[in-house]
């Protein structure tokens, strides 16, 4: 059979199972990646399993996403990550040296690896050919750790794509092209494998931009075959020797379907406010006032996008009150483009120039003024995510920013006049990261009063006795078990600090309380833990003592969640018991270890002298995993 | 009689007075700057005058204080500021674009001229020969609107440099030398003024470092003469008109005293944690280690300093975990380093790059990691205001700086080799200033829901009756009265948000219980009023009802402060009836405008039936602005 190139690179790093799309399979990681906003954790989590040194080809902690620095904590963290990488064998690059993504493009992707990184837009290093995918801080703190990283085996939606951009058309029209038909959960499950005889016409820079906000159709990952274009990028980055050329075969049938987008007739698009799938030809929003443009992001601040914005923008100025912003995507970029003379054209243009790193993708500063729309080459417009509430954020390409910094207004960049002549890059290529020393068993790991190591969770043991100490209802969301926001997002790497504020909205007494008894549980109702993916919204609640949560039914992310971190997720047999259930009740739980151990699916509890029945529903790895006290102290078992 | 410099500008601009030191002068001013963290309250101030245009030769609103934007209020206030620029006249210079007293230098201060700024560092400008001096917000907006300056007229202190610096010695160590022998008072009263040979070694540039820092010393300003150094610097600017010879006439008599300062007898000199004065050699602080090093600030981000630091970086690198930043004082300067190939080889160093601004000077990001040193060539390092805790702030030129970042310890750059040669600025000389429309009456001024109009005040009645709301001890200092903070500080163009928190630190009640008695007096010990020259500390009490404060003894900008917004300092004749004293208690002020106006000296107030004897202790102009409730109702009389 034809195969596609994402079956051959999964198939090259399996460790369990096969090719069979929805069925669980165990890949071999060899590159992984966090940035700091994750990676605190994940770096306290692998400390937590007792190795010596990271066991992959590559792994690289980045600091890119908290570099405002506006009291101690940023900067300790910087701190601890720096000596936590040289400790144990990661590279480390320092706060102002660009974005994740960005750099691992640029310094350490490689055809046909597989890379896991602590952060959504991973899939970005699809575009050099590898299988990038991003996932939460302990499963890349287990690959760190060599455990292969296991998925259900996704399908693969092929993209085929002919002819060529026009002029003034970029490669975020065509993610936004596909982000309008498919919307936003459109790739569930599946890599977005490009192919066809459009491919060849797009650079590495376009390709990772088109991977890059795959991640916001939610697929699995995205991948470009590795071809010429792959590999005079490696060498101009002077990595020629990662190249090899990796493609699907001829006339491949694997693709579960096939998606084709003629570049040719793609005209520049926008996604509106407030969702990446809100997609419209810019020519239909020129009635849209707007007052800032950001030229950044992993998906939107590389070299190739710069030069856009800067060949639009030749002799020619924003319009009157628009605050025109470039924040470069890395170091190198920035270097560049100051090498060459286009900084000074940006600059003499009037733009901004702000550090290299995440900034306002992130809400961390370049809020938008009240009720004004700001226009940025970012990936994502969540309501709210610029930092101010009620937020209009338009996202798009180079071409369209810029044409729209130049009306004042949202502009189609067709008629900025002839197409734009991007010159290859200048070959200087600063990097401020620092690699590992070879032997990190000297190193002090430097942790500030913010960083507290991770807690020990103790294993399950046979029996336990929990007393209720909250009871909630239906649709609670992990903001209301573990809240976000300025106070608490800093407290991150301290779980001791950080769990006092576990059901604070819902209940001010809910962390003494649940200390005070020592071996907790939580009712709760249908769809209990919906929302973000948070793994404080676990790990907290179970420092506090909480060992069990007996809901209606779980959302699906929370309820791994809670196995991950040890807590028994068990669900109601009878949703009409929820009634009997409430605060301060005392539940035992006899042989509940054993019964897991056992495969057991319906388990009675006993609730004030009467049966409980409820349903354990979880895979024998994962009740393994309930067994250990989580998947810590369950990978550390495995080592 | 041969004068000196400082009186010759003074004399020139007297609209009252003459020239004798610590009498008052009002002085016409030529130029004012505002900076946006004190800019928006001085243009709700102007505002509240009722004219059309401002009345000087040149207004600059600069925004470079408060550019993170981590929501919509630091927007919304450069929205303000650029739409009120427009309104009246002034010109604006957005984020991004430099550092008030930079630009103001590069862009419009001439030799002879007066520059009155609401921020501390505005005697900068003294490098270039005008008297430049900082003042409160409301002085500026009364300055814009044409109203002469009033001050105490200076005494000059001569300042007499002979030779001529060593390699790798600067002007910071010229100022650092000053701040050593006199501390940071020995300037209160006086303008600095520095003749002598050794004048015409240093440029502009370094000139200016030395006038921005006298700040520090408390001096009214600092000055050097206008000669052929000046004349070359506006010529590169390509404002050779503005310029004239300006200086002491030869043989001066006119310095109160003269300080004399031997420029090739100065060593590499640092201000170590956490005072400008607390000088010590870097020879002598080699044992310090340090991680980050800063290369910026209004007195230290010019050209000459990122060249200064590029010649000590010459193909090396900074110690291993050492962040060194370059945050450029002018979009300018960054532009003529990214023309000259200098910004290439930083960031091949490593430098991390900044956007142009204040940043960490005022705590805004850069905070350093806890329990590290960091070393920085900005003027300030009072404890704390880096934003992080028991810092260690060390103060330097970018000599000492860049050695420091070398060595990766405090380090005496005369150890770096051969003298640096620094080439002239490159001529690019981008600036995104918008000049004011010739007719801004049509411009609407666009504020956001964080800026109020600036409240109303009436005028004092002739009688008073106001109820004691709070009663505090000695030594109260105005973060007391109007705490800062992140929270309270963003509000401080919103003077009904402020006010919520007056005195909330020491009793969270006090607001509404003086909104209810609607006329209320606040009654203080000794010494009242002390610390940070804060002009809220007396705009929200006065807001919330606060009409005469009665106290042991008063701190003199408070008390200055208090008559500009209204608020009647009254001093118990009679210490001890203090203790008669009580919250809760009617105080009856009959004929209390009379009292004023006819300049009585000792008059009763009338305390639960019994006289309760007060001091008035004010300058006939003092007790007209009292009468007419406050300095703008009294100016708005005045115009």
């Amino acid at each position: 059979m034809a195969k596609s190139l994402t079956r051959k690179i999964i198939e090259a790093h399996l460790s369990e199972g096969s090719f069979e799309p929805g069925k669980e399979i165990s890949l071999i990681i060899d590159q992984t990646l966090t940035q700091d906003a994750t990676g605190t954790l994940a770096a306290l989590e692998f400390e937590a399993l007792g190795l010596e040194r990271v066991r992959t080809e590559v792994s690289v902690s980045y600091v890119d996403h908290n570099i405002l620095q506006a009291d101690f904590k940023n900067p300790d963290d910087h701190r601890f990550l720096r000596s936590f990488a040289a400790r144990y064998g990661l590279w480390f690059s320092p706060p102002g040296n660009g974005i994740c993504h960005q750099l691992h493009a640029l310094f350490f992707g490689r055809p046909g690896a597989t890379l896991l990184g602590s952060d959504s837009h991973t899939p970005h290093g699809g575009g050099l050919g590898m299988l990038a995918m991003g996932a939460g801080g302990l499963d890349v703190a287990a690959a760190m750790a060599g455990v292969p990283f296991s998925l259900p085996c996704p399908k693969v939606l092929g993209v085929r794509l002919v002819g060529e951009l026009s002029p003034w058309v970029g490669a975020k029209d065509v993610i936004l092209e596909l982000l309008r038909r498919l919307t936003v959960k459109g790739g569930v499950g599946l890599v977005l494998e490009y192919f066809g005889p459009g491919v060849e016409t797009l650079n590495l820079y376009q390709r990772t931009a088109i991977t890059n906000m795959g991640a916001e159709l939610g697929a699995t990952g995205s991948i470009f075959p590795s071809d010429e274009q792959t590999r005079r990028f490696l060498a101009e980055q002077g990595r020629e020797e990662a190249w090899q050329p990796l493609a699907a075969d001829p006339d491949c049938d694997d693709y579960d379907r096939v998606e084709e987008i003629d570049l040719s007739a793609l005209e520049p698009l926008v996604a509106c406010p407030s969702s990446p799938d809100a997609v419209r030809p810019a020519a239909q929003l020129t009635d849209v006032p707007v007052e800032q443009v950001i030229i950044g992001s992993c998906g939107g601040g590389s070299y190739w996008d710069l030069m856009i914005l800067a060949a639009a923008l030749k002799d020619k100025h924003p319009a009157p009150g628009v605050s025109l912003a470039v924040n470069p995507g890395s170091r190198q970029a920035l270097a560049q483009i100051a090498a060459n003379g286009t900084l000074g054209d940006l600059l003499e243009a009037g733009v901004r120039l702000h550090q290299a790193g995440c900034l306002g993708c992130i809400g961390m500063s370049q809020a938008p003024a009240t009720g004004t729309a700001s226009v940025r080459t970012f990936p994502r417009n969540f309501p709210g995510r610029s930092g101010t509430k009620g937020d209009q954020v338009y996202l798009c390409g180079p071409q369209v920013a810029a044409a729209t910094a130049l009306a004042g207004h949202i502009a189609d960049p067709r008629e900025l006049g002839p197409a734009p002549v991007v010159p290859p890059a200048p070959p200087v290529r600063p990097n401020a990261m620092a690699a590992p020393p070879a032997d990190g068993s000297g190193v002090e790991v430097l942790r500030g009063p913010n960083i507290a190591p991770f807690p020990q969770l103790e294993e399950l043991t046979e029996d336990l006795s929990c007393t209720v100490t909250l009871k909630v209802g239906d649709n609670i969301t992990t903001d209301h078990i573990m809240p976000a926001g300025s106070q608490i997002l800093p407290l991150r790497s301290n779980v001791p600090a950080i769990s006092r504020f576990v059901f604070a909205a819902v209940d001010e007494s809910f962390a003494d309380r649940t200390q005070a008894v020592g071996s907790a549980v939580v009712v709760g109702g249908d769809n209990y833990g919906q929302g973000s993916s948070r793994e404080h919204a676990a790990l907290a609640p179970r420092y506090l003592g909480v060992r069990v949560k007996i809901v209606k039914s779980f959302a699906r992310i929370h309820r791994a969640n809670l196995i991950n971190f040890g807590i028994v997720p068990l669900v109601l047999a009878d949703p009409a018991d929820y009634d009997r259930l409430d605060e301060g009740q005392l539940i035992e739980f006899p042989g509940l270890k054993t019964a897991l151990l056992e495969e057991v699916e319906r388990y009675e509890a006993i609730l004030e002298g009467q049966p409980l029945p409820l349903l354990i529903a979880a895979s024998q790895r994962e009740r393994e995993i309930l067994a250990a006290g989580g998947r810590l102290n369950y990978i550390k078992n495995m080592l």
